[in-house]
C-alpha cells in the first residue's frame, strides 16, 4: 500500500457532478442575488434542484439520505460546492448544520436523531450552534465559559448568553453549550442541549451586522434566560461537552476550508479570464509579470491548502486527533485564501472593486475566516505549544 | 539651515484644533450614520460646525476662506481630518473636491475660478474629476483615453463614456478630461473642460455598487452624448490636459494618502483600546506577544508612512516633480494603511468583525486605495523604470 | 481505492533507519566538519557506513545495490536524509549524482549504464550535469544555450562554456548538454553526451566561490575547447537532449526539495530546543507570543510544503507530466525552507548567528535554492502560463 | 519655521565628498579584499586616505579632528560611507568604535578623553564595548546583567563572562558594563569601566564564528577574572551605567541604520546595473514585471528607512528620548535593508550567489542587524508596551 492520491471514483464522480451542478444552476442565482440570499424559498428551490442533481446533504449517512462521505470524499466535495457563495446552501452542507449533521451522527440517541438529525439532513429545518461568548465569555478561550446549567426537577435551567450564533435565525433548534461544573477560567464541564426555537427562555437579542452576510440565518446574539429543558435535551453526556466540542471542531474547521478554497478558485478564475482578456499599456494583462506573479501565487496558495486540507482529513479519517493538522491547515487556509481573493480583486482593478464582479463580496466573506473558528494567533499558539511538548516529550525518551 | 520637522506654530495649532473638533463634533455624526452620509443635510451641519470650529477649507488661499496650507501644512491637518470617515467632508477636504480646488487655483481664469472655485471653497457646491474610462480607456494608462472632444463653431462637443466618477452624484460640475489630438495608445493632446451639471449631454448611466461606500455622492458612470460646452468652459491650455493632470494627480495621491493616515491611526487606537482592557487566557490582549507584535507593526506602518508623505510633500512645496517620491509614498501607504487596519480589525477578533466597531467598513474604504490613484502595479512599474532610467543616466556620465 | 497517506511499510520503515543512521552516524560527522566536507575519505566513510546500515543509494533499481525507490518513497526517505547536510552525501543522492543515476537508469544504453551509472551508484565515482551557462547563454531559459556540439567523423566536438557546474571537481565524467541544431534563441535541438573527466577538449576555468559551500565537489566553470568525444557518448538520442532534461530537471527538482526540507526540519528543531530551555524577560522563549509564532510558522511551512512535495510525487509517480505540480512545490519549498531557516536562527538570536550552531551555515546553504533549479520568478512566470493556457483551453470548449 | 528637509549646505557637501571618496578610494580596497579586511595596515592605509580627502571622523568635535555633525548630519554622511563595508572603517566611523567616541565626548572626564577619546578619534587605537553575556546574562534583557564589579581598596575588581565584543581583538581598550547593585533579574545599577588592553584580568577566550565577518576586530568571548581597575577607570558615574547605554545605545541604533542603508543602496545599483543589461526570455532583465517589483519594492524600502532615520535623528537631535522612535526604525531598517539586499541577490540569479558580485558577502552581513542591537522582537515588544502605556495615560486624562 503506497501513498495514492487517487480519489475513490464514486467520489470523483460526485465532485463533477457538483461542479456541473453549481456551474449551471447556482451560480445565475448566486448572480441574481449577488451572493446573498435569506429567503427560505430561494433555499428551499436550489436545495430542491440539488436533490434532483443527486448532490444533496452528501456527508450523511446513506439512511439520511446521503452518501457517507468521509472526510477525504468531503475534501473533494464541498470545495466544488465552495465555488459558489450558494453551493453549500443548496447542497444542505452549509454551516453550522453541517457540522451539526456530523456531531448528532456522532452522538446523538436514536430519538434525538430522529427529531433533529433527520429533518435536518433532508433541509426542513435549519440549526445553529450556540457556544461562542462576547468577552469575557468562551471564545477563543473555551475554559472561559460563562453560560450556565443547573439540574433542576425533571431537567435543567440555562442562563447565560451567546453571540455570533450562525444560522440562528429562523433555525428550528439550538444546540447549546453551558457549564454544568466548574467555574469560568478552569475547564471544569460544560454540557450541549438541544433547545428547541420555540423554548421561550432563548431569546434573540438581535442581528449583529457583520463584514461577511452570506451565512443564511446572519450572526446572531441569544439570550438564554431561566430556559428550561427536559433531560431528553441532553446531547450525549452530562460534563462531556468540552471533548464533544473537540469531535465537532476539528471536522467542521476543514469543512469550513474546503468551502472557502471553492471560493478562491473561483476568485482566481474570475481573475484570469479577466487577465486573458484586459488589455493595458498595449499587452494583456496576462503577460504583465506582475499580473503573472499574483497568478501563480493564487495557484500555489491553492495547491498548498488543498495539500493541507488532504493530511488533516486523512488523520481524521484514520481516527486520529487531527488536532495540530487541522490547526495547521485552518491557519494556512484562512490565510492563504483571503491571499487569493485579495490578488484576484487587485488583478481585477476597478472593475474588482464594483459590483459587476463579486470579488468584493468574497473578500468580506473570507476575511473574518481569519477570526472565526479559532482566530489565526489561538492556532498559532496552540501550534507552537504542542509543537513545544512534542520536543520535550522526545528529549525525554 | 538643517533638516527640520517641527512645523509651524500655526499649523501645529490648526491640527490640534481640528484633531479636537473631529473629536467632539465629528466623531457622534460618523458613530450615528455608521461612517457612511449621503444627505446634503448632515453635511452642511458638519461644514458648517467645521467653519465656527475655525478648521473649515484650510487648503485654499484666505481669498477663498482658507489659510493657505501648503503640501507640508495639509500633511498634518489633513492626517488629523482623516480620523473620521467623516472629517475631510466636514472640513471640505474630500476627494474629489480638494484635488480640484487645488488645480483650480492653479490653473482656471479668475473668472472661471469666481464661478467654480469660489462656491467649491465654501462648500456650496460640490464637484467630479471625470477622467477614468472602462476598459479599455483611460485608467492605469492615460494615454488610453478615448474621450474625445472635437471643436465645433463657439466651442465643443463631448463624446465618451467615464466611469469611477467618485462624487458625481450631485456635483455641481465636473472637469472633464476629453482627447483634443491624436488616437488612444499613443500620447496625443487632452483638453480638461469645465461642464455644468445641467448641460443635457452629461448623463448619468448608472451608480456603480462599490466595495467602499464613504465618498459623497458615490462613483458613477456618466456618459457624454454630443455634450456641447463653449470656449469658455476650457480649463487652462488646449491639449495640455496630461500636463495639467500631473498638477492634480501628484498631491491628490498625497491627500488620500494623508486622510487614509488618519483612518490608520484611528483603527490602531481603536485595538489598542481593546488589547488593553479584553482578557484571554489569563493576560490582557495587550501582553501577548502576537498581539504586540500587531500593535508594534501598526506603529511602524504609521510612523514610515508618515515618513514618505512629508519627503514627497516638501519635494512638491519645494517645486520639484515629485513624481518618483509621491509614487513610492501612493505605494507604500496604500499597502500599510491596509494592513494597518487589518491587524487592528484582527487584534479586536469577532468585534472587530462586528458592526460594534467601525474597523470592517474601514477595512472596505481603504481596500480600494490600493487600486485608485494608480493601482500598487502601476506605481512599481512607473518607479522601476524611473529607477532604471536614473541608473542608465548616471552610467552615461 | 481512496486517498491514502499511508507509506508502504518498507518505506516507512527504511525512512526510520535512515533516520536513526542520520542522527548516530552522520551528526557527528557533520558538527566535526560544520557541515563542508571536501574530502573523498570522509565520503567514502560515511557511505560505508551507510552501507552498513543498510540505507545506501536507496533510489536506484536494486540491480545497482539500492531498492527502487519511487519519488512518494524518495519524498519519506530524503527527508531524512536531509536533516544533515551530509546525510544525502552519505546515501549517495546527493546532487547532481542523483539525478544523473535517474537519468542514466531512464535513457543510457545498457553499455553506457555499465560504464557509467554502475560505479555512480555504488560510490566509486561522482559525476556533474553540465548544462547552465553564464549569461547570456542558456540558465532560466533553456533556448538561450549556446554550447555546440558539431558532427566530425567519427564522433562529435564540443565548444562551449558552461559555469556552476556542481560537483565538477573531482568528477569522473560529466553529462554535457550541447546544441546540435538551431541557434541560440531558438528552442532547434539539443544532445547530451557522456564526456570523461580525463578528456583533454574539458577544462575547469575556476571554482565559483558561492554563497553555499556544502555541495561536494563545489560549483565550478568549465571550458569545453574543441573537445571530441565518440559517437558511443550520445546519451540518448541526438537533439532529444531538451526532452531529456525535463525527465531529469521535475524529478531533480523534487530531491532537493525533500532534502532541503529536511534542514527546515533541522532547524526548527534546534530553534524549539533553545526556545524551550533559554530565558528571557521571566519567561521561556517557548513561553513568548511572537516566539511562539515564529514556531508555529515553521511548522505551517514544513507541512505545506510536504503537501505539496506528496503531490507533485504522486504526479509524477503516476507518468504524468508533473511541470506544474512541480513548479509550485518548488517555488514554495524554497521559499518556505529559506523562512524556516531564518526564523529559526531569529528565534536562536545571537547564537544562532554564532557557529555554535549550524544555522548560519544553514542559511547559507539554502538562500540560493531560490535560484537554483529554475528562479523563483521562472517558475512564477511558467505557472501563471499554464494557468492561462488552462483558463483558454476551458473556455474554447 | 517650516518642516524643511534641505540639509546644511556644508553637510551636504560632505556627504557628495563622501560619495565621491568611497567609490575612488574603498571600491577597489574593498573588491581587492571581498569586503573583509584583517590588517592594521590596510586600516591605516584608508584612514589616512579619508583624512587627506578631509572626510575623516566627521562625528567628533573639532577639537577632535571632526567636523562636530549632529545625528541629522550623520544620517546623510555615513549612509554614503556605508556604501562600501570598508566605508567606516575608512572614515573611523565604524561599530563600536563611532559609539564610543559618541558617549566618551558625552560622559568622560577631561583626562578620560585626553587618554583614550583623543587616539580613538585619530584612528590611532580601537576600542570595544563589552556590554553583552551570553546567556542568561545581559542580552536583549539589560537587567539580567551578571557580570560583577566590587569596590575594593583603591578601585574594583571586575568578574565575569562577555561575549559577541564587537572589535575586541586588537582594541586599546574595552568600555565594560559590570553591575555594582542589586542581583540579576532586577535592574539594581551597574557602572562603566574603562579597562586597558593590557590588564591581565581581561583575557580573550575565543573568537566567535559568525555569519558576519566584515567589522574589524571580530566578535569575541571576554573572561573578566579578578580583573583590577582603579578609580580612575571609572565613566561616569557609579550605578548609572544603565543610563548612560541608552545614551549610547539610541544614537548607535541609528549609526547602524545609516551605515547599512549604504549597503542597501549600493546592493540596488548592482542589482539595477544587471537588469539594465542582462537579457532574459529576449527582453531586458529590467523589462521584466517580476523585476521591476523587486526594483521598486528596494526603492521603497530605502525611501522608508530613509524617512525612519531622519525622524529618530531629528528627535535625538532635539534633545527627546528618542526611544520609541529609534526602535522604529531600527526594527524596520534591519528588516528593510535585509529585503533589498536579498532581492538585489534574487535579481542578479547565479551571479548574485556567486563571488564575482558582493551581494552574497552583503547578505551575510545585513542578516544579523536583525537582532544584534535588539532582536526585532525585542524592540516590537518594547514598541507595543510603550504604544499601550500612551493610550493609557490619553485614557487616564
Amino acid at each position: 500500500m503506497a501513498v495514492d492520491l487517487t480519489p475513490e471514483t464514486a467520489v470523483a464522480d460526485l465532485a463533477q457532478r457538483t461542479a456541473r451542478f453549481v456551474r449551471e444552476v447556482v451560480l445565475p442565482v448566486e448572480e441574481e442575488h449577488r451572493g446573498v440570499v435569506r429567503s427560505d424559498a430561494v433555499r428551499t428551490r436550489l436545495q430542491t434542484a440539488a436533490k434532483e442533481a443527486g448532490v444533496f446533504a452528501p456527508h450523511v449517512a446513506p439512511e439520511y439520505g446521503g452518501q457517507g462521505l468521509d472526510m477525504r470524499g468531503r475534501a473533494l466535495v464541498f470545495e466544488e460546492a465552495g465555488y459558489s457563495l450558494l453551493g453549500p446552501l443548496a447542497l444542505n452542507i452549509a454551516a453550522p448544520d453541517e457540522g451539526n449533521m456530523h456531531m448528532l451522527e456522532a452522538i446523538a440517541t436514536p430519538a434525538q436523531q430522529d427529531r433533529y438529525l433527520r429533518p435536518l439532513a433532508t433541509g426542513a429545518v435549519r440549526s445553529c450552534f450556540a457556544m461562542t461568548e462576547p468577552a469575557p465569555g468562551a471564545g477563543s478561550d473555551p475554559d472561559a465559559l460563562t453560560t450556565r446549567a443547573e439540574r433542576v426537577p425533571g431537567g435543567w435551567r440555562i442562563h447565560g448568553r451567546k453571540w455570533f450564533i450562525t444560522g440562528a435565525d429562523g433555525a428550528g433548534f439550538a444546540i447549546v453549550m453551558a457549564r454544568t461544573t466548574g467555574e469560568p477560567g478552569d475547564r471544569g464541564g460544560a454540557t450541549m442541549f438541544l433547545v428547541d426555537a420555540d423554548n421561550p427562555g432563548m431569546k434573540t437579542v438581535r442581528h449583529i451586522e457583520t463584514l461577511d452576510e452570506s451565512l443564511f440565518g446572519g450572526h446572531v446574539e441569544l439570550l438564554f434566560d431561566d430556559c428550561f429543558v427536559s433531560d431528553e435535551a441532553v446531547l450525549g453526556e452530562v460534563d462531556e461537552g468540552f471533548r464533544y466540542a473537540q469531535v465537532r471542531l476539528g471536522p467542521a474547521r476543514m469543512t469550513h476550508c474546503m468551502r472557502w478554497l471553492g471560493i478562491a478558485r473561483r476568485a482566481q478564475d474570475i481573475a484570469v479570464a479577466r487577465a486573458a482578456e484586459r488589455r493595458l499599456f498595449g499587452s494583456r494583462l496576462a503577460d504583465l509579470g506582475m499580473v503573472q506573479q499574483m497568478i501563480a501565487d493564487n495557484e500555489i496558495d491553492i495547491a498548498a491548502s488543498r495539500g493541507l486540507i488532504t493530511q488533516a482529513c486523512w488523520e481524521l479519517d484514520e481516527g486520529r486527533s487531527g488536532a495540530q493538522s487541522t490547526s495547521i491547515a485552518k491557519t494556512f487556509c484562512a490565510e492563504a485564501i483571503h491571499r487569493v481573493v485579495d490578488r484576484s480583486l487587485q488583478i481585477c482593478g476597478a472593475l474588482g472593486v464594483s459590483g459587476d464582479v463579486l470579488l468584493g463580496r468574497f473578500l468580506r466573506e473570507v476575511r473574518p475566516f481569519r477570526i472565526y473558528d479559532g482566530s489565526s494567533e489561538t492556532h498559532r499558539w496552540a501550534i507552537a505549544r504542542r509543537t513545544v511538548k512534542r520536543h520535550e516529550q522526545a528529549a525525554g525518551r
